[in-house]
């Protein structure tokens, strides 16, 4: 079997653990890893793969079927999906939902203009939740669909609370709170307010000396990330951090409830619970990949997300295979 | 919005619950009951639409955009879906698992033959509960998928109670074994036996007079149906069983948990908990008719089953709506 042949571009938590899904698969090999870094000072796992300035990809242009983008959402995946997309098939998990229409039409004008095909937002939310969503609603269109995120560690809001002063580190929880979570699971459709749904949990490294109670008062207030929730506030020292938090896991759960119309109810849920969310979310952006070329190779050009893509091209397997085994 | 124009071929369980899903898609509209009864002795829902001998179906040809045909795996299916989708598009929910692959192959034959398009194995088991599988394994490439049904009525196990002597009528809830499913979450990828997955609880309906540990006996030896299982047996009186056990429940769990290279550990689950299963199941048979009509508009001829729908496909939403509404 010919190997599908993949680059990544960044090489940062989810480059490295793109490096690492890339090896679960033996239908894949991994030839190339892009970076804005001087490529003699990155050290990667790979035996015999190449370590490549971006600035040169387009060299590149004809020796990869695609490309895995593990760049951030704020300022990287903007620029840098669609710029690649000119060259290779390309997958991402830009993840700033409010943005996805943009980012989906400014990568789609640029892969279709070079007869590549694109797949962005992939992962697991968006992503594999993004589906569940989907496929919930579909199956039960009178009804209602909750999100609960957690328990996890949220990036953004362990950054928000290292940029106040007088913090050295600190590390967030998102947790669904148990009850709302056993309401939605009972059918019950409840209305929930945003404090309702998740509780926040924060483990936070001072300064020696710093004003605690000022600390903790400027995280609980915090407009947006934390004032809307229960929030509780941990001071621990940095080798507690380092010793029990020092994972990043994640995961959640999509629940839809609805009636069918003789009035029976049904519930449907789709969970994760996540070890390592940068681990889990390269495993999916590889299957992504996989599928990216299967489109590509029958000609369909422009910008997908997982909602695009056949559950089937998904997996390296055969039509026959995947109606004997999977179905 | 012009309506996708349905048929049902057949007035079961199945049937009239599709004829009610209809009613929730605003997209769709039923045209026509297809039936081998005589059409005059059928009483069906929809106001306006027509019950039609399934000999004439064939001048229903250009007058609907897809069938759904709710008929039996055992003996109806097999049949029915070759023979309707020369004729039509075609959905159906043919779900002998170890059949699939050439009822495929004969339904795909027929179907391509014609330019019409078919999707077989639709609803939960097959249909979701497939998806569920593939895109587990795609997430997490090294692990273990497990699927449990229930707590829910087997209509083949209460069958096959009923045709013991002395027994009027029965009900068969298969159970997965908490246990069981406890160590699946929690990662152990445990070998199970099928008497650890699963255990069957029956509510009999004995004639008077009858041998209750005769009974009893035949139902827990049964060959493949019971003799491999933890079974209990309970006597109940008809009208015990008509108040306590008239509903169709059922569902499942599809969960999968495995390690990323760099050894963290992931599960992912996918879980059911349906009031009634053939209600829930023409529900999806009604998102599976849609896709199949878009499928069929853009060209798409053969055999499909849900492993090949792009899950965009199964809502009534238009791609920037998804992308907005969904991802």
């Amino acid at each position: 079997m010919e190997k599908i042949r993949v680059g990544i571009a960044g090489y940062g938590n989810l480059g490295r653990g793109t490096e690492d899904a890339i090896r679960q698969n033996d239908d894949m090999e991994l030839l190339a890893v892009f970076t804005r870094r001087d490529p003699k000072s990155l050290e990667i796992k790979t035996p015999g793969a190449a370590v490549v300035s971006l600035d040169d990809a387009e060299e590149w242009k004809d020796k990869l079927d695609v490309v895995i983008i593990c760049g951030g959402s704020a300022t990287d995946l903007p620029e840098m999906t669609p710029k690649l997309a000119k060259i290779f098939n390309v997958v991402d998990s830009f993840d700033t939902h409010a943005n996805i229409p943009q980012h989906i039409k400014n990568t789609g004008e640029a892969a279709k203009a070079a007869g590549n095909l694109a797949v962005v937002s992939a992962g697991w939310d968006p992503g594999l939740f993004s589906i569940a969503r989907i496929y919930e609603m579909a199956a039960l269109p009178k009804g209602e669909t909750y999100t609960f995120w957690g328990p996890g560690v949220s990036q953004g809001h362990s950054d928000a609370i290292r940029r106040i002063k007088g913090v050295l580190d600190a590390r967030q929880y998102t947790i669904p709170v148990p009850e709302a979570l056993e309401r939605v699971r009972a059918g019950e459709n409840p209305e929930l307010t945003t404090r309702e749904k998740h509780t926040r949990l924060c483990y936070v490294v001072a300064e020696e000396g710093a004003d605690l109670a000022r600390i903790e008062n400027e995280i609980k207030t915090m407009k947006n990330y934390f004032d809307q929730y229960d929030t509780t506030v941990n001071f621990v020292t940095e080798e507690e951090l380092l010793r029990d938090h020092a994972g990043i896991p994640h995961g959640g759960f999509v629940i839809r409830s609805g009636k069918t119309a003789a009035g029976t109810a049904h519930t449907v849920e789709f969970s994760l619970k996540l070890e390592s969310n940068p681990q889990f979310t390269s495993s999916v952006l590889c299957s992504c990949a996989r599928a990216a070329v299967r489109m590509a190779r029958r000609g369909e050009t422009g910008c997908a997300t997982m909602a695009e893509i056949r559950p089937c091209d998904l997996l390296p397997l055969s039509a026959d295979e995947i109606h004997e085994k999977m179905i």
